[in-house]
């Protein structure tokens, strides 16, 4: 690829929502928010190494007229600077795009979750939520992108070689947007498309549960960039395995490389990581700290932990289950723990999370109850969203259980041993994406395997003090050494290498 | 390998069941009658060929008595002279072998079936199931086969060379012995071991709901032969890959081999079929005739057939839900057409099989009250084994449906063509073995998308005349020149081949 090198190139992100949430308060007056999940903090974090504009789908009515103004807001919040461009879908497209096909759709297929002899079902409805939702949207996006990319740094249209985008680098994220790539790489040829997708990459027996032309155009989306980027090598190479099976494309496994149309797509895997001061930071704040000493105040001679958005790929009922089995296999432990189960209430328009959350809320009642005395309740769990109390838990926790079906990264499991300070043990499952760099000094569980979880939480809590602690500053380290910014780092380093046609 | 040509060798085939079944009769006197099932079809094809003896699981108290006598009994049924060894295991253990861990675990597994967010658990009754159960039978076979190999011509045992095993070739069959294969290698290293897996192989991510000793243990005792053997080109890049991705180990997927201790593993595909003349003549039995004669009476314009054994992988209430969206779209059908459902009962003391058959009973009678008239039921819905009629309805269907999610092969999709006198239609799936030799010639559906099968049923009673006579004629012609002889002559083929020391 010729053109201008990374110093030089202005960035535009595009992803879902945005870094900050506009309302209206009451009184009608707009008011200004951070915007929820780790894909605001990491990108913020890219953001801060080069300056750019976001673009993001509307979700308020606040939004919604800024998206009418047809260019983006200049926005400060909490020490950081966004420029902020919003693309306003119908709710109609939108629902379709978000409710029916990036959720539950494409989130069951990569997680693996479908269960194949019920569901899915593509009907109409289907057929139609991709048409007139998915793709919609995802032109929508397409059609903010380049206008973005067209204007100059002054925020102006420009004529000529510039706006093909030549001096322009476009970072799309994630499951929402896999169709925007090709046209943005058609209304601007210079531009350098690079899409990082957050969640598993399943193999491709999985992905024929689509039909043929809505899976080929996720494909042919995502290979209109010139970078595809995991968070593991294990979804890399399902990736590019499924281009060879399902498009008979050429790959190179050990190159990371597609070749597609005239082109190379590099597809690399970068682990996303947290950012150890600021998460100190946090912790350290008023609020957390009387959090932490209301919990300290209560702690028995053990704290088990798990702290997780309330989804089927958390896999939260089996570890309940195992937790009863490891009563059952150790009833010595009686009394002496709490399980805290700080879970974040999540889609719950969603049939099969509001009756997931159901079954969690009905087998911890059951748990209590066989195994409950007059004096002790083994789970407490707390279904809510109240980030102080989970940093006071990762500070106290003996034992971290993390045990998803499947997981892209999975940021608690390198939040916890940041902060913890009882040389706590981290229970990692083998397929939450944190295990290829974090599973050698984690006791590994099969998500699936019940008796291996019970065993793993009695290994944990009578593991000798030295081996505690030599895993637990494993740990520390492997997360210290590859924190956020050296993940901004090595996608730069690989696009940098790229412009320079390296390979 | 050295050592005996093909040729020369002696046959000791195993499979879980026999190819005759041994019952009492109410007085008490033993009887014989065919086993059930296709592999006994292609077995006995086999046998007919290379005569040797067949060793299966004792399933009536009847084969027990057989069993104890600890050697091969000979009998002569329909014209075939078999020589079968029985072995018997205990109730338990067969029941964990059969019941627990072959069906339902490793058969969802293979057909993609698991509800992740909710099933498996692996819990100590699973581990118990594969250590004393399933451990235990493959033991019990490996013995049994390793006493016919030691055993000379006469039945009586030897001792020397040709004790090793030297003169022998052990095929094994199919998901329930997959560990037999170690153990008769290490007793007998002169024999040649080949195992064909009669259904679908999925890919290294599924694999990895066993924990790792089982799923472990699988592909070693898999790895224990000379050829593994598969219907399709696709299970067979599956079952490399999952060699390099879960025991890491050296394969050529372009050679089809697997690097194994010291040996070289050939994976191979033949895709298993029917013989057409044995067809032929069952079709044409009194009782096939008969059966006919009843049919064509009361046919409408168009017959619509599925013929399925009631299992969730064969994706029954998606075909009845496409039927419902076809009559919603194309009243102009109705009381046009029947649609003859011949499902044959199926694991009927399992929880899911009869949950399964309940929701397809309830879903048949909503789409007979939402479509039907006072003269016309859309479905005629028979749960029954019932050959004859079978046969009849081959002859007559002018549309025949295979939409499972998952299949070895299906020899529906062979038979149907062979015996149709309509130029009958084949919808098939995508997912079925057989659509690597027949998707060309059939109308290829994705077995989630209701929409696309409801449009295939019209596409296919709207086909022009001319149409459906080349599909029907080439769908004939790829069945017949594919009969099972030559899937039993590809496989000796490679077994001389690989004898002589070839690649």
């Amino acid at each position: 690829m010729e053109g201008v090198e990374l110093a030089q190139r202005r960035l535009v992100v595009a992803a879902n929502r945005g870094p900050v949430s506009f309302h209206d308060d009451p009184s009608g007056e707009p008011v200004v928010t951070r915007g929820p999940g780790g894909l605001v903090t990491v990108l913020t974090e890219v953001l801060r190494h080069h300056p750019g504009t976001w673009v993001a789908a509307a979700l308020s009515d606040a939004e919604r007229r800024l998206a009418a103004e047809k260019r983006a807001v200049e926005v400060a919040l909490d020490g950081e600077e966004y420029r902020v461009r919003y693309v306003a879908p119908s709710a109609d497209a939108y629902h379709k795009y978000y409710n029916v096909v990036s959720n539950p759709m494409l989130w069951f297929i990569q997680h693996y979750l479908w269960d194949l002899g019920r569901h899915p079902d593509i009907r109409a409805e289907e057929m139609d939520a991709w048409h007139n939702g998915y793709l919609v949207v995802n032109e929508q996006f397409a059609r903010a992108v380049i206008d973005e990319v067209r204007r100059g740094p002054d925020g102006r249209r420009r004529r000529g070689p510039a706006g093909d985008g030549g001096d322009a680098l476009v970072l799309l994220h994630d499951y929402q947007l896999y169709c925007v790539a090709p046209a943005v790489r058609a209304a601007c040829p210079g531009a350098f498309l690079h899409q990082f997708i957050h969640i598993p990459w399943p193999q491709s027996d999985y992905w024929r549960v689509l039909p043929e032309h809505i899976r080929e155009a996720v494909f042919h989306g995502l290979l209109g960039n010139d970078v595809v980027a995991f968070h593991t090598r294990h979804y890399v190479r399902n990736f590019l395995r499924c281009c060879a099976d399902l498009l008979d494309l050429e790959v190179d496994e050990a190159r990371g490389v597609v070749r597609y149309e005239d082109r190379e797509v590099w597809v690399r895997a970068y682990p996303v990581s947290i950012d150890p001061a600021s998460l100190r930071d946090a912790a350290g704040s008023r609020r957390a700290r009387t959090a932490e000493r209301k919990l300290r105040g209560r702690r028995r001679e053990f704290l088990l932990l798990r702290v997780d958005r309330l989804d089927l790929s958390k896999n939260i009922i089996r570890g309940f289950v195992a937790l009863d089995r490891f009563l059952e296999l150790h009833p010595e432990f009686k009394e002496r723990f709490t399980f805290l189960a700080l879970l974040q209430p999540s889609r719950e328009d969603v049939e099969e999370y509001v009756t997931y959350r159901e079954r969690v809320e009905r087998l911890v009642a059951d748990v209590n109850t066989r195994h409950g005395t007059t004096d002790w309740m083994p789970i407490e769990l707390r279904i809510q969203d109240d980030f102080p109390t989970t940093l006071a838990a990762y500070a106290q926790y003996d034992v971290l259980l993390v045990n998803a079906i499947a997981d892209g990264m999975n940021l608690v499991a390198k939040e916890g041993p940041i902060l913890n300070r009882h040389d706590g043990v981290l229970i990692l499952s083998e397929y939450a994406g944190a295990f290829e760099e974090l599973g050698a000094f984690a006791l590994g569980v099969n998500p699936f395997n019940i008796e291996g979880q019970a065993e793993a939480i009695h290994r944990a809590l009578v593991m000798p003090p030295e081996e505690r602690a030599s895993r637990a500053a494993m740990l520390r380290r492997v997360v210290e050494e590859n924190s956020v910014e050296k993940w901004v780092q090595a996608q730069f380093a690989d696009i940098a290498a790229k412009l320079a046609g390296g390979a």
